[in-house]
């Protein structure tokens, strides 16, 4: 007792903990590869199957169906259907990883290969928080959201609508989203995709960072798109397609499949249709600009059949993290899957539970580009302030275990049984203290005091501790550093194109 | 939309679903292979190593250094060094996979290879529910315990000291363990080790229930013991062994390791010592009796080296779950590690969210006999009735993952695109209607209604909802029957060792 005291004295007067913040993850731990390479050709075969005899409908876009047609593809009305081989032959052209360069450099990613990052939720118009309860996300919201991704150290990227401004018409809110983005933080971030119009001012917004030139050869914008499962890619994907990839960025196209819903109710056979889908538009992503980098996205989960609400973090949405990693790496591109999921309304058990199986599964299967793994409640309609900070707290850990085990002759620590006996004790041994700054993870949001001092100190639970959290946060935030020219260029940008675009809040 | 609410309410009138209850589960997915060959290699060396050269401990019971000396071991004093090689041919008569056989004979599990069974939390002296609050443990909390776990369908095993019934004196407790076990569920379940006449009294009680020839030629009861980590195996594991082992049942031996305390605060180097540990035990068993059924357990968790306090779902825990996973099978015995385990004090976020990558990890690297799968709360020192049944419907997830992925042609659903085109979907498809009920798992404790609903609802937490369940399962729970004979001659055999016990309280 006497050493672990004095282990405890001196973490507590030394210890100088500061945030690491590595710009992304280096895997270094293997895949675990779920299903056998049979069954891995069954599903890629139905996929082909897909292609070739369903067929998919690119609608509203006959620029589409040029580039299709053009490229061999069988296109009758609006339907492609592409012959066995052909996607994925055009497919090899998408790069197997790549760079997003961000405004400050050194929090540029590489996405693909063994490297993997993490953004937080996107798209829900609603907000929670302990305080301010359940209300339509505001322009307020947002800034604070982006100003918290930009502080935790385990969101390696921005993202892009953490939540909705609601109060900013929805025809002149990417922009304020983007100056957000570019001013309160200096990490990379998606740009917007709802019309094409929106995707070109993302884009412009990025050049005027970047400068033009610079977008050219590198990457420094990305947009995320959702087929419109089943089998169908609206116009909204085909010219964000254009757009980014068309200006040397990238694209994350996700079908977003709820089993039972948008694709069969049978796990195998959704993962089969949202392959096919996936591997379309990466296909077409290389028939806008050969060599675009691409992110094939893959969001399956599944549903109350009994009252057809979406669930999340359910074993078969588990699964299909694991398998559509298998799919991804076959393929050659970089994946987005999983995300901390949940269809809980507060950050409760439920919550964690099921943001913890989706997770951890998303981390190991090598999901690259990891959105929603931050903040997501409600089946992603609702942002919560506290579950951004407590899933980051965890996202923490995985990055410890995707890292791998430490093992060499000093961590096996042979020369520590010189100095414990049996049934000693290693607090106090010179191995411990040589290693005990850095051999464990330390949550943030975890409390692992007694009972005793728990309930002294309030009896809080996590949701308690992540209010303060994310309060505090707020409370220290200092903006990282921007050129005032470079401000003054993007909020001109910003109020001339919003004085040029009418209010539409639909 | 209209399909939609036609399922919904199909699914309402007819699907009447019944607890589904398979005795264990067989795992027909692949293991997550975590480290290399060479990695694992140097694990076991240093194993070996600490074996050879460092020795371990086995204090206060001459007779079982008396069968390491006959065995060819290296005794000095009470330390037992066994040269390279030994301990590890040693353990090859130790089963690779055997039967502990329940009291119900459909209820009767398979222990080791590709199956995996589940068994709630062991050990706590409080439990804490949202009514009564945090309190010692009462007999009266032990046999609900008993009956929820006996009804719990993802619960395959009773385990045994589900909480400590500190009401009862701790020389006479295990004798009405035994008897709520036996009387009021027909799982399996373990026996009594603190000392060698209450293990004694185990095996006798299990004899009443399976005759006594039955014992000689099955496993009907196995007990669960912990090394004193570093190094040292006292009586009480030594006469466990003996006592179980010796009477052809069967022992499960786990170092409970907090690395940075009882092992290296590096984890490569506390696995390696948990390993040598565990093998001595397994080897010792094999001494007493070849081919007795063992299993290795493998507990390592890590510390808040601040306060020293013992922390539970960490990355190091789980990249311990899946390492041990791989070097039990290079062994080839049974595996006992992880759990649901947690630091917290409630059932709240920061439990589940330690609870699932534990278990996730658990599950995944395929430990055989899985204790603490449910109710775990505050690092083992509290059971939790809610907590009980709120992992208990994650473990029916973790059931649906083990099994893998469905997947033929019926799965992949290529009929459904006759039906389905493009942009439509497939709630009310054939396809759906054929599988809908099998296809998903359906949670008991999750809610997936909307924000609206759920606030008509109440805007209940997952704790209240455990709440309402494990109250309701107490309502309804029905006794298994039992043969009068069978429990008065029980109620004999306890009354009688009553009279002849001193009344003890520590």
């Amino acid at each position: 007792m006497t050493s672990r005291r004095r282990a405890r004295r001196k973490g507590k007067d030394s210890r100088t903990r500061t945030a690491h913040s590595p710009a992304f993850i280096n895997r270094k731990i293997p895949f675990f590869e779920f299903l056998a390479e049979t069954d891995l050709q069954l599903i890629e075969d139905q996929s082909e199957w897909l292609m070739q005899e369903v067929g998919l409908e690119f609608q509203d876009d006959p620029e589409a169906l040029t580039l299709w047609r053009a490229a061999g593809a069988d296109v009758t009305d609006t339907r492609v259907r592409a012959p066995r081989g052909m996607v994925r032959k055009l497919c090899a052209t998408a790069p197997r990883q790549f760079t997003q360069v961000a405004r400050n450099p050194s929090r540029s990613v590489s996405i693909g290969g063994d490297s993997q990052i993490f953004a937080p939720v996107y798209g829900a118009p609603f907000v929670r928080d302990l305080r301010g309860g359940r209300r339509y996300g505001s322009i307020a919201d947002f800034e604070k959201l982006i100003k918290l991704t930009y502080q935790l150290p385990s969101l390696h990227h921005g993202g892009f609508v953490t939540c909705e401004p609601c109060d900013v018409p929805v025809s002149k809110r990417h922009l304020d989203m983007l100056y957000v983005h570019m001013r309160y933080s200096d990490k990379a971030h998606l740009g917007a995709i709802t019309t094409k119009e929106r995707a070109e001012d993302s884009v412009a917004m990025a050049r005027i960072v970047f400068g033009e030139a610079f977008l050219e050869s590198n990457c420094v914008i990305l947009g995320n798109v959702n087929t419109n499962s089943p089998l169908l890619v609206d116009k909204v994907v085909t010219e964000a397609i254009r757009v980014y990839c068309g200006s040397g960025q990238g694209i994350i196209v996700a079908p977003f499949v709820l089993s039972g819903a948008m694709g069969p109710v049978t796990t195998a056979g959704s993962i089969a249709q949202a392959l096919a889908e996936g591997m379309m538009c990466c296909a077409y992503s290389q028939l806008v600009r050969p060599g675009a980098p691409f992110v094939l996205g893959n969001f399956l989960s599944s549903m109350n059949l009994r009252s057809g609400a979406p669930t999340f973090g359910m074993p078969e949405a588990v699964m299909s993290n694991y398998i559509v990693g298998q799919l991804a790496r076959r393929l050659g591109v970089p994946l987005r899957c999983g995300g901390a999921l949940t269809a809980s309304k507060i950050s409760d058990a439920q919550a964690a539970y099921e943001s913890g199986d989706s997770m951890h599964s998303t981390a190991l299967a090598g999901s690259n580009f990891t959105l929603h793994a931050a903040g997501w409640l409600e089946g992603g309609l609702c942002t919560g302030f506290e579950k951004l900070v407590m899933d980051a707290d965890r996202l923490g850990a995985y990055e410890v275990l995707l890292k791998g085990l430490p093992l060499d002759t000093d961590t096996l620590a042979r020369d520590a049984y010189a100095e414990v006996q049996p049934a000693g004790h290693f607090l106090g041994s010179s191995h411990t203290l040589r290693h005990y700054e850095t051999a464990l993870f330390e949550a943030q949001l975890s409390d692992s005091e007694n009972a005793e001092n728990w309930q002294e100190n309030g009896s809080e639970d996590m949701q308690q501790r992540a209010f303060k959290r994310w309060n505090k946060l707020l409370d220290v935030y200092t903006p990282p550093p921007i050129d005032p020219a470079l401000d003054d260029a993007l909020k001109e940008f910003v109020s001339k194109r919003k004085a040029q675009l009418p209010d539409q809040w639909y």
